[in-house]
């Protein structure tokens, strides 16, 4: 400790907000350099070797073969795969003194498919299966949670390459038990959610979610086995409604009814039925701007029931790679007929009467509006009348408007059913550690990857793509290894096995404590040995308890009478034991947690 | 051979021009993403790791602590280096999606020593020896010889903090002596030159330079021990010469004596005097273009002796961080003064009538004038008058003009005298695998890294700064090590220890190959198997030799006897022996090999 590149810091970083980014920091295993990046310091980079080194031996052993491709690339592929600029600002581009336009690579697809058509040109080549451990780039608008989500980041990427769709299954199979292999020696929990709306088809998409209530992602469960990331849900489309019995639409004055519940309030009192009105009787039209990759912003208005909150992670999910965020004042300025607040279907998509539609049967002249799919066919609704403090009642969808499309916009509520029928879910959030993901031929078709089949016949390759974040694998380790007074790590992703304390101040301390650090280095075991010599006890228990070194050697005043002290830093314990049993000892503990943990 | 990503290529690839860069391209090691920017392919990867290892495990045992630092930094610390500037156009810079200034770090000077300053601020903290082993970027305007010199590229860097002068020399000297342990496990020769002229100042700096005639660099010996980096080596200044004698200058015409060739020969014809003109008498002025850091494009003039060609690299030592390059058409019509070809020293530096000097001694009006030390005061010489097809004779320096310094301008010479008194000097060619340099103050003080000293009082902190081109010295490597077949890797490098080649039709061969590549396997060692089923014994045997794996292990038609054969790939060697004994003398081939090369 007194040669170790490490200084430990009493107070939290003002930046960090999760206990994984400020122990990391604190305990000298990073230091951020920018925001969302971050240089690793000795005792960071021995814990990241060990995430990694697990890693790559189970894709080894999952036949998987390693490359390494530059970070640094050039426009041409990312342009043919439209990557370039559907992937917005979130891509680094740059130039070369050239004027060659480059970029830092998010991923690298299409330079896994480049290089199999440069190396593969026959059926017999495949399958085959190549991943790369490699730093990545984006652009995170909000990079955030240390190394959770940032902008220089570590990545393991794999690509499967097959002829055949059933070549496809078998690959993803393999990756999808890989992972569950990497995860579990990891020793991180995680929960595999389907990625991706059947709506989009029979692709295979899913995301590994470590639980956890820092995530950023949030996921559903159910009884009957259904899992999904919550911008995956699907709401099955609502059923029509018979409208017969409505009456027809008319406009009330409501002053003041500024918000649902003001809506839902002043309905009850001055226009009153024969159940009461409630909030899921009001349909809620939300103005919406979407920024398109090309620079486009779009506005949009989503209709969705009033006793429901607008998702924006759900709607950017169907409207990608478009961002999207709640419009601002700017936007309405230049769309007069939405009067904030007391926004009808009249005014926007279909029902506007300043809609025009091209020989090509493009629209113009008003904003595309989409319904939440609960919103049914033939359904009542009170909704805004155009004009302020005045709503429209009894305005029925299919009679009274219509709209462009639907989009699933609202949130997953606890106890929602799950599309499948398996029951209500339950709502949990986590990290997305993993991804597997059948790409299919879109990456092959794009830049022209085909083999020949056995009859000679040219045939567009189909891959799979399968995705680890390692450091933030690593924080995730971190998240779920601490508690109140510093990391906790599982032996087999400790920076060290041993941390050896010498608390004293007798020469005879420092002399034994030293012996017994050799005598563990010696049969292998990695050891932190404190040795300062002007430190107090109690600043390095601190510094002990802080590093998250599983086991504590402590070598302080029992010395005397001849004991030194075990500390399991997971558990808290302290044993006595005598200090010529002590390294026989610890080595048993050792040898047994590091076998239990596969080593 | 049937799994492994790879194809061999029969043919060079037409941008390679080195032998390194075919066969690694040839062999399938690595391939080419963009100009100077490469992908690795497992073959390549084995080897890298090798060679990082190495490099990893004497830092390790040198006492430097790895860390890891990112990339893409932001320009703040380049801008207190003045390196932002400074790196012109060989520094990739970006911006972030916030308009904010990035680049893509060339070398980490500024980040250590802002980490130093961020863990620690006394000298008991110090010495501290930091390094990574790292991707860096430098945008090349000339990337050449596949690895050699790369945009994106692998070096080890390091640095050593101390606080006094001492401590760095000692830090330096452990830095050398790790340097020449590496090197030697690698099997790299090298000389280690001086890299720094004497007249910079006492600062230590070395490069080792590994001798091949496709090396970049140039460099110096003599028999009396000294080496240096041709650049690097000064010219004693010439001693002054009596003048007296030397008659008053005059104007010739010299019609069409346009080369120094031409105008000696005329000089001679026309003017001779008691011994042959030499081109040693002329005093050629030559225009140069430098380009500074800034942009500014300044016109220098400098003043060489006419028997010796100018040196741009050795200049461009002097004037650095400037780019210097001939002038051109472009440069000299806006000198209307410079007559190209008769160019004399009355218009030119302090002997232009219309250069001014301002209060600040800061001159303008005429070009700066800088000889070549070996111009010695009171030399006469044949140079230009200024006007086309006239020269002047018995021009003095030091009567008839001035300059404004001097500058080592031209090249060196085998036989030369070495500066320091040791013998003529030899010329070789190299390539710089390392670099070893005594940073001193520059970076600490720019970025304000201070420590207190015992007495409380704040000093600057002195550095050191250790390079190693990791990706250079594996292309190194394979320059070294091949032939005209292939690759010929040393043991401890190659991707595997053995290639075991299946040459035949029959099932036996295939099963018997298989079992003896399992059983070196078992015993540890790393194989290539050749189990290419409808691959002719021809094919398989040049992809061996490609590819360079040191033994091979043949399993062919002498199986029906018994025979297998074992080949050493260096020395082409074949030995037969009986298939029951093949493995276990393989074996003891291997562990002899691999002892003799330390592992």
């Amino acid at each position: 400790m007194s040669n170790l590149f490490v200084r430990t810091l009493r107070e939290n970083p003002a930046d960090a907000e999760v206990a994984s980014h400020q122990l990391l920091v604190r305990a000298g295993y990073i230091r951020r350099a920018a925001p969302g990046i971050y240089s690793w310091l000795p005792l960071g980079i021995k814990v990241l070797r060990k995430v990694e080194d697990i890693v790559r031996a189970e894709m080894d052993r999952s036949g998987a073969q390693e490359v390494h491709f530059p970070a640094l690339l050039p426009r041409e592929p990312y342009e043919a795969s439209k990557r370039w600029t559907e992937y917005g600002p979130n891509l680094f581009r740059l130039k070369d003194r050239r004027e060659n336009d480059y970029l830092l690579a998010p991923t690298h697809e299409e330079m896994f498919t480049l290089l199999v058509k440069d190396m593969y040109s026959s059926y017999k080549d495949l399958p085959t299966l190549l991943y790369q451990i490699q730093t990545k780039y984006r652009d995170e608008a909000r990079p955030r949670a240390g190394l959770i989500r940032g902008r220089e980041f570590i990545m393991k990427d794999a690509y499967s390459f097959d002829v055949t769709d059933a070549g496809l299954d078998v690959a993803y199979q393999n990756m999808r038990d890989t992972y569950q292999r990497i995860f579990d020696r990891l020793g991180l929990d995680y929960v595999i959610c389907s990625a991706m709306s059947g709506a989009m088809g029979g692709s295979k998409s899913e995301e590994f979610l470590h639980p956890t209530a820092i995530g950023e992602d949030t996921f559903v469960r159910s009884p009957g086995g259904y899992a999904a990331n919550a911008e995956a849900v699907t709401t099955p489309p609502a059923e029509d409604l018979d409208f017969s019995n409505v009456p027809a639409k008319e406009v009330h004055d409501t002053p003041d009814a500024t918000t649902i519940t003001a809506l839902v309030d002043l309905a009850n009192e001055s226009y009153p039925k024969d159940t009461p009105w409630e909030a899921a009787d009001t349909l809620k039209n939300v103005v919406l701007a979407l920024s398109h990759p090309d620079g486009e912003r779009e506005i949009i208005v989503v209709g969705v029931p009033g006793d429901r909150e607008v998702d924006l992670k759900r709607i950017e999910a169907s409207v990608s790679p478009a961002e999207v965020e709640v419009a601002g004042p700017e936007d309405l300025k230049k769309h007069p007929e939405l009067v904030a607040g007391y926004i009808g279907p009249d005014v926007i998509g279909p029902n506007s009467p300043s809609r025009t539609t091209d020989e090509d049967g493009n629209t113009s002249g008003s904003v595309r509006y989409l319904l939440d799919p609960r919103i049914a066919r033939g359904s009542a609704w009170i909704t805004g009348a155009n004009e302020v403090d005045k709503h429209q009642f009894n305005v029925v969808y299919g009679r009274d408007f219509e709209a462009d499309g639907t989009i699933e916009a609202v949130e997953i509520r606890e106890g929602d059913p799950a599309p499948d029928g398996s029951g209500p879910l339950e709502l949990a959030r986590g990290i997305e550690i993993g991804h597997i993901f059948q790409l299919g031929r879109k990456y092959a078709e794009a830049l022209d990857l085909k083999v020949l089949d056995e009859n000679g016949k040219a045939q567009v390759v189909t891959m799979g793509s399968y995705g680890i974040g390692v450091t933030r694998v690593l924080a995730s380790i971190a998240e779920k290894n601490h508690d109140d007074l510093g990391l906790v790590w599982p032996i087999n992703l400790a920076p060290a096995h041993v941390h050896v304390l010498a608390t004293g101040k007798g020469e005879d301390i420092f002399g034994k404590a030293e012996e017994l650090a050799s005598q563990l280095s010696d049969a292998g075991f990695e050891v932190v040995y404190d040795d300062r010599p002007k430190v107090s006890a109690g600043v390095k228990f601190k510094d002990y308890e802080l590093l998250g070194i599983p086991y504590g050697l402590v070598i302080g005043r029992g010395l005397a009478d001849g004991k030194v002290e075990i500390r399991n830093r997971a558990t808290g314990e302290s044993t006595e034991v005598s200090v010529d049993e002590a390294v026989a000892q610890l080595r048993e503990i050792l040898k047994e947690d590091l076998a239990k943990h596969g080593e």
